[in-house]
């Protein structure tokens, strides 16, 4: 960095970029036009795109190497709750002038310590100026076998409903960061790690493949993704609110002030799977569940109908504030 | 639009974007998590992604119909250049709010219009607020038999050089647009057309397989994209600037203005294919110019060294001003 006026574009590349690449014979070094995707022989090729931009899904001060692992697992997100294993991704990667080259050293070794683990290397993309404020987005590349892809639309009648892990944590993390809400310490730890880096359930989404009817991640709250797998299957979601996995910390939070449950039902971020699966699925997903180290809870069911019902324990239905996350939707 | 005071997400998707992907299967609408590509038995797929950020690449003078149609198209003529045949793309669309609607519907219908010219298809992406401009890239992906994609670095030496169509235009429009540079009036709608309105050389593209020994589409300037193809080659490329095609327009805006030969030779945004084949290809170079209607010119050759010479029809070196486009570059 020392000495250097401005980092030019094939440099930023091949310093910073090209590394990223050097596992994958099909990216060329980023030296080409573009980069070959192989898939697995009796494989589809499953594609999904997640933009993060400045001010919007977050902040500088979030740290670079956050953002950029937070932007690699939402996608990963994706290609998990389809059922499909990680190929590789294309990067978008739009940055201020002059550049800051100490983030960008920071954010490319989140993104290289990600891709490692999640062995989904980066295939291409494109770098670019960009005036106001740093753009992001990865397309990002998996492979299920043909025609096993997990849907949305593909709920049945009479089919329970799971999540994965616990609800809520990333949007109590939000609700700290942007409104102030106080929580004890380690709490607030707890919610901004979730809340900052997701956890891809890679292997139980492979897992689900051939078990659950539909599927798709939390990434709007909740009870609107709920209401994406009733609608694209034709069907009303019956929600029970008491049986919702709660971390101890979310719990803790709920017992002090109860009118968080519309943030925690509400909200979004969790990046946990939400799916349905024919009640002789319980053993198996119990199965899955121990082999993958991760929890998976019934939260309510499906029925003929539309729209999603939230009820408590007692069989109530349950008022929420929040209706979930919608990127362009104002004041009313 | 009446009665509409703030457009969501969801109707933004399902009234704007989800037309243009109804041809798709594998996209499901637009109402799941991820699509599905499907390459023919025997092809890879190739990647290619273009990102154009308001204020860098375009203007919102420039008109939303143009814009879109730009950005499908320098996408598919990364496709071109490497031979491939598109099969569809996924786009990142991110806006101010208030959404601007009437911008909104001209961009949509200009995507409708050049995706289904040149038959590719939307398969997915994601909208987001962007809170400074409007941010746009695609994910374009094609399909070439298998191990047939065209590279930078196969040229060998002893292999010509070769351009289609016509040089410069393109950079002399950014030059009137810009610098206020002054061409007749005629000469101004040519050049503004060509940098608003690229023609992806797909057909040409796909005709060169098995043919050229390398290619890439010219974008940053033809003296820098040649010298990528020399330098990914390990090879030396020697320019004829004589040679190199230029349009009634262009030749004429030279005659009146020597200097312009920089602009010409090292802007960008031409987007037609530079390729190198060995001499034998002479004549079935011919038969795809006719076959295409597409000129083809030589315009130099590749030979043991490095970096690019750029010669008159004398064989006197030519000195250029202009080193090409870089995204960061910023001033000396």
């Amino acid at each position: 960095m020392a000495g250097q006026e401005s980092l030019g574009e094939f440099e930023l590349i091949a310093r910073y970029l090209a590394p990223l690449a050097s596992s994958v014979p099909g990216a060329y070094g980023l030296r080409d036009d573009a980069a070959i995707i192989r898939a697995p022989a009796g494989h589809d090729i499953v594609v999904t795109t997640d933009a993060m931009i400045e001010g919007v899904h977050f902040l500088k001060s979030d740290g670079a190497q956050r953002i950029a692992r937070k932007l690699l697992r939402v996608n990963l997100s994706d290609l998990a709750a389809k059922g499909a294993e990680p190929i590789g991704y294309q990067l978008v990667l739009g940055l201020p002038v002059p550049l800051d080259e100490a983030w960008l050293e920071a954010f490319t070794a989140g993104l290289a310590m990600d891709q490692k683990a999640f062995n989904c290397p980066l295939h291409g993309g494109d770098t670019t100026r960009s005036p106001s404020g740093i753009t992001l987005a990865i397309t990002a590349f998996g492979a299920v076998p043909t025609g096993q892809m997990l849907r949305r639309g593909g709920a049945v009648a009479g089919d329970d409903l799971y999540v994965t892990g616990s609800i809520g944590d990333a949007a109590l993390g939000l609700e700290a960061k942007l409104n102030g809400r106080l929580f004890s310490s380690a709490a607030a730890m707890v919610f901004d790690a979730r809340l900052h880096l997701p956890s891809p359930r890679l292997a139980f989404g492979a897992g689900l493949r051939n078990l659950a009817h539909a599927a798709m991640d939390i990434s709007d709250g909740l009870v609107q993704d709920v209401g994406h797998i009733a609608a694209a299957s034709g069907l009303r979601a019956v929600l029970n609110a008491d049986s919702v996995p709660l971390s101890q910390a979310a719990r803790q939070a709920l017992a002090d002030a109860p009118e968080l449950l519309s943030v925690i039902l509400g909200g979004g971020d969790d990046y946990e799977l939400v799916f349905s699966a024919p009640p002789a699925a319980a053993d198996r997903l119990r199965d899955l569940s121990k082999l993958t180290r991760l929890n998976v809870t019934k939260i309510g069911y499906l029925e003929p109908g539309h729209g999603v019902g939230v009820l408590d324990s007692a069989g109530r239905p349950v008022q929420l504030e929040h209706g979930g996350f919608q990127h362009f939707a104002g004041p009313a």
